[in-house]
């Protein structure tokens, strides 16, 4: 049996005549941080006074940071092959996307981004064009990569690139996942360490997931694909799964959704797969449901809430919104503030932190996270990670 | 004997503090066509609602156009290898020459455009790179790319990018060059047909303004790199050069400046080589001389005007500043308003028909131009270019 959760559409939600006019002529646009009105403006900005600039950047190229716009320049990289819940549908469909996220870049982050998408799956040419492309951006934010390709093509170009890069399908979910955990056992008065987690989806996101809340204290994680519970040894455990089979499910739990559920005090869902109530019922009281899955959750939030104490979704007509958006435009902004070279876990945990820390004084079962329009957010995420990338570097 | 034509700094010229100054952040930003204020803003411009412009764009790739950015976006792209009058200082210092070329496409053509500065020199890897990125932009202003690479280079790009590209420094300084001539026979009564006219320089802009000019309809145009004139089976003349040399110098002149300026009607000074006053004597009277190089000219435009009709140069303190930003925002503007996948030959003569008419009523030696600023230019330009473009598709 299988429940539908579709949502029902809010009274005002926009209609696809309002969406696709919003799109036209695409979302975002370049301007002049002064503007050139005259002989002179044109003589300081372009020839001949810009060749002064170029001179000295020759001379000393670590002044690229300091002469161009590079330095808050985030390129929001991808190939089209996971994008949203549509899947492989190429760099073409994926641009609006794109630019979406370049604009909550500035708007959230105040950086400037420019998304560049590629007409190649291959992950040497992908690397390989970013590298050509290095002097043209500060720093990297990969998008919609499918997994597994996605680990390998994160990690070349954190080799390959001297400019922060990260994932953002993996690490910022990671992070604001975290962050919403630390507010729920706020909350619920739990402790992270001793929570048994189902993580449902071994992807791009359930990996990252995994990773975070290990290294933030967490003991008991079991994490499920599309075949069950990744357990060494097993069918289709390979590579980077594999690789997390080995430092989770210590209890060494197999089979499917229901054995990993029995007794688990929280589920978080990555993976669009419907969770039928019956299976909430195994899990232990008084825990938590983050299902995150957008647009249709893997359990309505009501339903969820019969079984457990705190319930998170990805949505913004729910409350408890677990959002990238809290996490990326502050991870970016904080980076690049400090000059960092990479985005360290030390700076990952840092972000998480901060997320909570807006809200610590302000919790409540329906208040586990900031909304993504709280202004401190990005300030205080960008804050930490500087401060982070400081003492890493 | 050489003459320092050094010119003088200008009263208000900027200080080296204040150009330095002016670009700290560097010059460019990136904005939002429309604010994101609230969740339903993020649903509109994000997800939920940005997946239904995704989907039609993966059904009908021709709606990237109408409901992304990039049909108003410009790529300017440069290796870095011919940089201003500095040469080959690489894509880092060249980045704050781009960025102020995507602002003088804002600021005059009305258009977006983000500086790529390469990090390779190779022509493959060049056309390789942008083939890949292809999706992520409307147009290429490839830009300070060496000769005799960059005539590979456009070649190349032209065949593999099914967008409009146009290596500036060739083709705007020639179509500007054109209007020039146009202006100028117009204001002393002579016949572009009927002129000889001697360039002296066979880089980038020298064979592209010998190109546009015997399109245009002149038939004595004579040619000289740093080693002479360009005549079939001379030394050197290889290339670019060998097939200029074909068409061009149909009095087969050879031999040094001298012998190409004996009883010359226009000088086209484009390769920074110091023109002798004594020179100058040897041409016919009443003739031209434009002094293009930047920013100290061939020959002082004083001393010019002792032998010369007409007097050009490319600075902004002189009259008849010959300045490419006449051309390069509106024949882009054009060429994107009228979807064209090339620039042709026919748009490029219409560009300069259209310079020239701007001012075809106003005419006077000093004013065979508009001024960079005359707010009629891009719009009469990007107009004509259209409408080349329509005729010639």
């Amino acid at each position: 049996m299988t429940i539908d959760v579709t949502l029902p559409e809010t009274a005002h939600a926009p209609t696809t005549e309002e969406i696709m006019a919003a799109h036209v002529g695409g979302k975002l646009s370049t301007g002049l941080t002064a503007p050139l009105r005259d002989d002179r403006d044109l003589s300081i900005s372009y020839t001949p006074g810009v060749a002064q600039v170029s001179r000295a950047i020759h001379a000393d190229p670590s002044l690229a940071a300091r002469y161009t716009w590079t330095q808050r320049l985030v390129a929001v990289v991808s190939d089209g092959t996971a994008v949203l819940g549509l899947g492989d549908i190429g760099p073409r469909a994926a641009l609006p996307v794109m630019e979406g996220k370049s604009a909550l870049f500035k708007t959230f982050g105040g950086l400037d981004s420019i998304p560049l998408v590629l007409d190649t799956t291959d992950v040497d040419e992908i690397v390989e064009t970013l590298v050509r492309l290095r002097p043209s951006f500060g720093a990297v934010n990969l998008e919609d990569v499918s997994a597994p390709r996605c680990f390998e093509l994160e990690r070349r170009l954190i080799e390959a690139l001297d400019c922060p890069v990260m994932h953002d399908d993996q690490h910022g979910t990671a992070i604001v996942l975290l962050a919403a955990l630390r507010g729920a056992c706020a909350v619920a008065g739990r402790d992270l360490a001793r929570l048994r987690i189902v993580i449902s989806g071994a992807g791009a996101a359930g990996v990252a997931c995994a990773r975070i809340l290990l290294a933030a204290g967490a003991t008991d994680v079991v994490v499920l694909d599309s075949r069950g519970v990744l357990v060494p040894g097993r069918a289709g455990v390979t590579g980077e799964k594999a690789a997390l089979a080995a430092v989770t499910n210590p209890r060494r739990v197999t089979g499917g959704t229901a054995d990993a559920l029995a007794g688990a005090d929280v589920f978080v869902g990555l993976s669009c797969a419907r969770l039928p109530e019956e299976l909430l019922a195994v899990m232990a009281p008084g825990g938590f449901v983050f299902a995150l899955s957008n647009p249709d959750p893997e359990v309505h939030p009501d339903v969820a809430a019969r079984y457990a104490a705190i319930v998170a979704t990805g949505r913004s007509d729910f409350p408890n919104q677990i959002n990238n958006v809290l996490a990326f435009p502050g991870v970016f902004r904080g980076a690049l503030d400090a000059g960092a070279r990479r985005i360290t876990e030390a700076m990952k945990l840092a972000a998480a932190e901060a997320i909570f820390s807006v809200v610590a004084d302000d919790l409540a079962p329906h208040r586990i996270v900031p909304s993504p329009f709280d202004p401190r957010v990005a300030p205080a995420v960008a804050a930490a990670v500087a401060a982070a990338a400081d003492i890493t570097r």
